[in-house]
């Protein structure tokens, strides 16, 4: 028999009920809010690259003056890399390394013209797959904003060949075909220079010369639609930045702004966009099933002029297989996967982006096309859960000539560099700085004058002497162990390679975009 | 009339007398707890000195391979400071100007032999204040362990003239009075040379040769005791490191574990001390009323031999006034007063240390004395409250010479400095790694070989170009306001200072000191 509840009882009673009421409402909050968040299969995977931004050009990465900005945010809520390099030292061999995880000298993205120009006939070829392109064969949405640098035109200078809706993008906003720099700053060149300055949306050029002032807003608002269009599919978005090269721009409410100039001001709306874009992946609540890769395509142009990058601690920049050239600030940001604050040595490649997003997205689309691919997976690398990655050796090129490798803490150069400070210093003070003088171009770009081959390598530490100031002494045991293992791996290397022809050195065939010949100046934009 | 209360309010009123006990006892534990641990009108003072440790020689600074260890958390928890600079890029004038607040040239803490050898018969002359001896006057025990090299004998080898406990230190642990460099390490060096390795304690050596393995220890073990004894106090110490110079030791648990070589372990056991004394501050409840500094004397060795530090981003090193040999690395860590994870880009210079510490404890010690400083007061700077500092030109030495200014964020060269690596690779290669030869010492210390005077200086704006690549067109109107408006200045600073001798090139008249002759090897240590 049940007695009447006494009136304490009673109270106690409803206490708990209103107790257990709103404990089942939390958890049901929680489980539900959480429920289109969690680490799925598929993640969404955003890669966000920087032209030429230096590896130091990051407050997190030691800069002294560069302000805070979104690429120390994402280091400091997720991952931040020291030993990430680029098997190439400029834009094009870079960018198809990332593409395709590929070596550029096996997709034929190498050439003496170093990278591709406005009227070149020749691009990534369609043999290869791209990232974007083996993402779609797993069900993904693909889209980009920024910059390519792969290739424009074949045929004609209007058959858009080569352009990322040809290599995989579902969706193109607004897109550099080319690229952006000094000479597209209107207050310095005249408008005849300008015709190589141009933007597309997907495959038609909407403005001619570039608005520097609107550029970086259209991409942000781009990518924004973007992701909000597909924040229920699984999605890849590649934001391939105009900054920071040396194109010496930004938008008016960054203008003037940074401590450090204008190449400042550039970094930090970069990093504002970074910012914007991680704000709305939050406000969507997809963070926890979005990946996002920030990283650099190659090291900064260092030239002496004042207007690039900071390769920091390490020697040489841009063009150079010297650290310098090679070694990038690369930082990932996974909320609830990766956790905050992680500082990683782990020795990590750009070609390693293609198989390791494949294996995260689930794919075995390697394995069943029976693809070479040079990189390796890193998917827990970049998850921060081991250091160390791989005994591969890291091979590095300049104009398709091997000039350096990397072997676990030994960087090997077969090839010495002069400084690019050396070389400016010797031209003539009026010209030094001219970005169109082809006095300068031949100068620093001269591979005769630029490199010398070592009869004997030079092998450094570069895990303690990063600076590669101390060539290990050629009689050592140390010295002898690694050169005969790497010149193994160099012969294995080059016994992979088949041949093909050189892509960027195919001729100038097309004539540069044009959106209304002669004139080649629009702006459909502001229509 | 009061209605007797029901059960139900009963519980009610009984649940409410423990909420309110509870709340109470809380509320008064935090009270208590925190009694003896608010910020008081004398805060301790810690000063913690790195020996050429570079810029770039922490992680929070930029390396790529070291660990993260003690100075990297007194960055995350505290404030870091990204343009501290020391007015002279050798040992002893940097001191002299810490200890101070004086410009070397009006210490005598200039020369041309650049820094006090063992035999040297001069030091930080007694008519100069110490920051030990102002803060005495306002109450402070003052205590010191680590490296000293302000001179020791004057009219003998065992006067113990110059040593700090004749400068206002009550409590002198392990010392060394010189300092401690490679010539110490007996695998590489023999007993002579071992003659000017030695430790004292106050004013009686102690060993010699120094014992490596035990040295960081004892200093921990001294710093210590000396905190713990005087936790009730205001307390100044100075934890004068031995590391990083270019040593090369380390204790046995610390040698061979760092990624970075036995550079970074040396970085990683300095960092370990740094860690250990947080720790026992929080542990005696002591560090809410505890300012550490922490900032290295001046920039690293930086000769292509390996053994050095990492200047990062900028150019030179030690013994230049380059930004490689004056900026150092500098962080603050006072809980509760400090915020975590400030990144100050405020100009300071360790000659501010003075007046501002002795403002933070309440000493009108300056003014009394109408001392003339250099320094400027930046308590707010330091508590991170204010970024900028001040208005003041700096000015930056060599050996006695004015060779370089700051000024807002105008860097001005004087006199340019040969790169060391350039001069290290003119010399045979058999010696140039070897330093005791005074070929390379010649080669590297010889100001005709090392600096050239510009006849038009040199102006870089080091905010936004810290590696003073690119100086300013001498034409243009920014170069002639900055280099009227400092020219001015240097004038100004020229008429104020007043001749005195050069301590540093007074005669070695004293044998190099020695516990028991003429072996010169003991170790009282172990007794």
């Amino acid at each position: 028999m049940l007695s009447k509840p006494s009136t304490g009882s009673f109270v106690i009673m409803v206490t708990f009920a209103i107790c257990i009421c709103v404990s089942v409402a939390v958890s049901l909050y929680f489980i539900l809010a959480n429920n289109d968040n969690e680490s799925p299969e598929q993640p969404n995977i955003i890669i966000m690259y920087g032209d030429d931004t230096g590896y130091a050009d990051f407050q997190t990465y030691g800069h002294p003056t560069q302000e805070w900005n979104g690429v120390d945010r994402m280091s400091q809520e997720g991952i931040k890399f020291t030993q990430w390099s680029t098997p190439s030292a400029l834009c094009s061999p870079s960018r198809a390394a990332l593409s395709t995880g590929r070596y550029p000298i096996r997709t034929g993205v190498f050439g003496r013209k170093r990278v591709f120009q406005t009227s070149s006939s020749g691009g990534l070829p369609h043999r290869e797959v791209t990232i974007a392109e083996a993402l779609k064969d797993v069900g993904y949405i693909t889209g980009m904003v920024g910059k390519w640098h792969l290739g424009i035109n074949k045929n004609s200078s209007t058959d858009g060949y080569y352009l990322p809706h040809n290599h995989g993008f579902d969706y193109v906003g607004t897109i550099l075909p080319h690229t952006q720099n000094a000479i597209c700053n209107p207050e310095k060149y005249n408008v005849r220079q300008m015709r190589n300055c141009f933007i597309y949306r997907n495959d038609t050029i909407v403005q001619q010369p570039t608005d520097l002032t609107t550029l970086t807003k259209n991409l942000v608002v781009d990518a924004k639609h973007f992701i909000n269009t597909n924040k229920n599919n699984p999605f890849f978005f590649f934001f391939s930045f105009p900054q920071t090269h040396t194109a010496l721009f930004a938008s008016p409410e960054f203008l003037g702004k940074s401590k450090r100039g204008q190449y400042g001001d550039m970094v930090n709306e970069m990093g504002s966009s970074i910012n914007e874009i991680m704000d709305q992946l939050i406000d969507l609540k997809i963070e926890k099933r979005t990946l996002v890769i920030f990283l650099s395509d190659n090291g900064p142009k260092f030239d002496g002029c004042g207007d690039g990058g900071s390769p920091g601690v390490f020697r040489g920049g841009k063009t150079t297989t010297w650290e310098g050239g090679i070694r990038v600030p690369a930082v990932a940001w996974w909320p609830g996967t990766i956790k905050p604050g992680v500082v990683s040595n782990a020795v990590v490649s750009s070609l390693d982006i293609f198989p390791t997003v494949l294996k995260i997205a689930g794919s075995n689309y390697i394995k069943r096309r029976n693809l070479t691919i040079d990189g390796q997976v890193n998917d827990e690398v970049i998850k921060g859960l081991k250091s160390k990655s791989y005994d591969e050796t890291l091979f590095f090129y300049y104009n398709g000539v091997l000039t350096s490798a990397r072997h676990q803490q030994y960087k090997i150069n077969f090839y010495k560099f002069r400084s690019i400070v050396d070389i400016m210093e010797e031209l003539d003070e009026t010209i030094r700085c001219d970005y169109t003088s082809s006095i300068v171009k031949d100068a620093v770009f001269d591979i005769e004058n630029k490199v010398s081959k070592q009869d004997t390598p030079l092998i450094y530490d570069i895990e303690k002497d990063p600076q590669e100031s101390s060539p290990l002494d050629s009689e050592s045991k140390e010295y002898k162990r690694v050169i005969k293992l790497v010149d193994k791996r160099v012969q294995a290397h080059n016994a992979s390679i088949l041949a093909v022809e050189s892509e960027i050195d195919k001729p100038y065939t097309n004539d540069a975009p044009c959106c209304n010949p002669p004139l080649c100046t629009c702006n459909y934009n502001e229509e």
